[in-house]
């Protein structure tokens, strides 16, 4: 995601202004940047970071797991634009104690994450890192022109969907990091999600070829924050309801729905007059209504009959570490 | 450039052997990654790291020069593969202690690179680093189809060029790192060769244009480690003159063109029926003829009348850091 932090979000783009090139489309701000492909196409390009005790924890899970989980950042931010994946490009700088053995299934985890998207692992780069394992993946995709999925088009009287259930991941990584065994179907299913999150390119790329959705951004950093982006970018408000998101049944199983990152699942607004046609959608799990937007500024969760304030409260990597938590 | 180390590219490419998109032309192995862009162009692709520690220390260089250097090595990929330099995406990780001018000075530094070679800054991604600065910039650019410079494109017979001297960022690193004032223009030519490296764009995209180079690859790494790399991918041997060699006028100045990375100049090879045609380009600095490829296998230096073996030895970053070397 181009420069989460919004403070350096906003002076990177007053420093990037007037940066024109006639084969781009869409530069910083978004899920991805665009250009022309011809043909009919455009281009999608995203690049994330994957740090080591910022992004995970080299002895919390299996080398392979963070190698999916390390490429699922940018099929996620591909997703979210609405573009098939076509190839990723992997910068990593292993520590001097990072055996062979775990490098190499890092490595085979980022192209199995690749393989499951279509797409291939066409390049990157390779160094020595004095500190943790340092990871950058670049994410290049293709979408029919003119149909991506932008923050940006969100109106008022859309709805807002998203594509599963929230918060599943926190769960699994407070249990992969406390190392303890998952005592039921729901920590199961928490450590699945933690461990093997799949982007939603599928969906993404259906909700971009029929036009059901009027902007989309990925929850990698949670809904609060994610639903935050995405108002600003478009200039609205969101009324979203409790009751309606998908949550884990757990205690506090709403704070990690609306707060806990990495789900990888799309939230998405869907202009009214489109809403039969995505419930004619057959995805194996249903995006699920969970508000709507509003003229105006800001977020507001209704909950127990009343309408409170709802501040972005998700997890933005550079606040805090994992470990300074 | 793709995962420099020799066994690890071997690795890589076994490992991503079958993965096909027919969106893209060229995978891992060469400067950058190549893909359809219509209209008669390919989309080239490639990302760089950029470590503290590793390839470069914050003390040694102002901000600004070390956000230029980052852009450099992008835009040097590029630049060996011909390709016109379209846009930049910035994924770096400060840490706590980079005050936020230094921040901004870095950022400043990366969009001033961009926009000297007519590229924009599109993206990137932004996190707290737990180590030191790391940073890693994906390079876009174009080419015509079909007109990209390979690794793999040179024939025995085939003369071999360098761009200009080599050896100068070497030494100006070592004054750099030192602290030492230039003490004459020599020191100074290094220092701003060191501080303020230019990756030769312009050249790239004028021999893949006029179809001059039958390969070509950036020296980052040094001319005897990027030599081989190109002989390798050719399937070739090279003989160099070491009288030819650009190197500075000081002591062990032909060992710091042999051996010292960061020049960013170009090597590539040409046909002898094209070298008349190389000498019309009209460029301040005219390349230089140092050797011929040859049929066979290694790297050959003559030096005083005698022909010896010559070994890769440039600055291979997974073997050695800055500190550890």
């Amino acid at each position: 995601m181009p420069f989460p932090e919004r403070a350096w979000l906003r002076w990177a783009r007053r420093a990037a202004r007037g940066m024109r090139h006639p084969a781009l489309r869409l530069g910083i701000g978004d899920d991805a940047a665009l250009f022309d492909l011809g043909r009919g196409y455009e281009g999608a390009l995203t690049t994330d970071l994957f740090l080591e005790d910022v992004h995970f924890l080299r002895a919390a899970d299996p080398a392979v797991v963070c190698g999916r989980r390390c490429a699922t950042r940018a099929l996620s931010d591909l997703a979210a634009m609405g573009a098939a994946p076509v190839a990723l490009f992997l910068s990593v700088a292993f520590p001097a104690g990072a055996a062979e053995r775990w490098r190499r299934d890092f490595f085979r985890g980022v192209r199995l994450a690749a393989a499951e998207a279509g797409a291939v692992l066409a390049g990157g780069d390779l160094a020595a890192s004095p500190g943790g394992l340092v990871a950058d993946v670049a994410g290049l995709g293709r979408v029919r022109r003119g149909r991506a999925l932008l923050r940006s088009g969100a109106r008022p009287g859309d709805l807002i969907f998203v594509s599963g259930t929230l918060g599943l991941a926190a769960r699994g990584r407070a249990l992969a990091h406390g190392g303890t065994a998952p005592g039921n179907a729901g920590d199961r299913a928490a450590l699945a999600r933690h461990r093997h999150p799949r982007a939603r390119w599928a969906l993404g790329g259906a909700l971009a070829e029929r036009r059901l959705a009027s902007a989309a951004i990925d929850i990698s950093d949670g809904l609060s924050t994610d639903l935050d982006h995405l108002c600003e970018e478009s200039g609205v408000a969101a009324v979203i309801d409790a009751a309606r998101i998908p949550a884990p049944a757990a205690p506090g199983g709403l704070e990690l729905a609306l707060h806990g990152g990495e789900d990888y699942e799309l939230l998405f607004t869907v202009p009214p007059r489109r809403r039969a046609a995505l419930a004619r959608l057959a995805f194996a799990a249903a995006p699920v209504e969970i508000g709507v937007i509003r003229a105006g500024r800001g977020m507001w969760l209704r909950r127990d009959g009343r309408v409170r304030r709802l501040r972005a409260g998700g997890w933005e990597h550079f606040r805090s570490t994992m470990r300074g938590k």
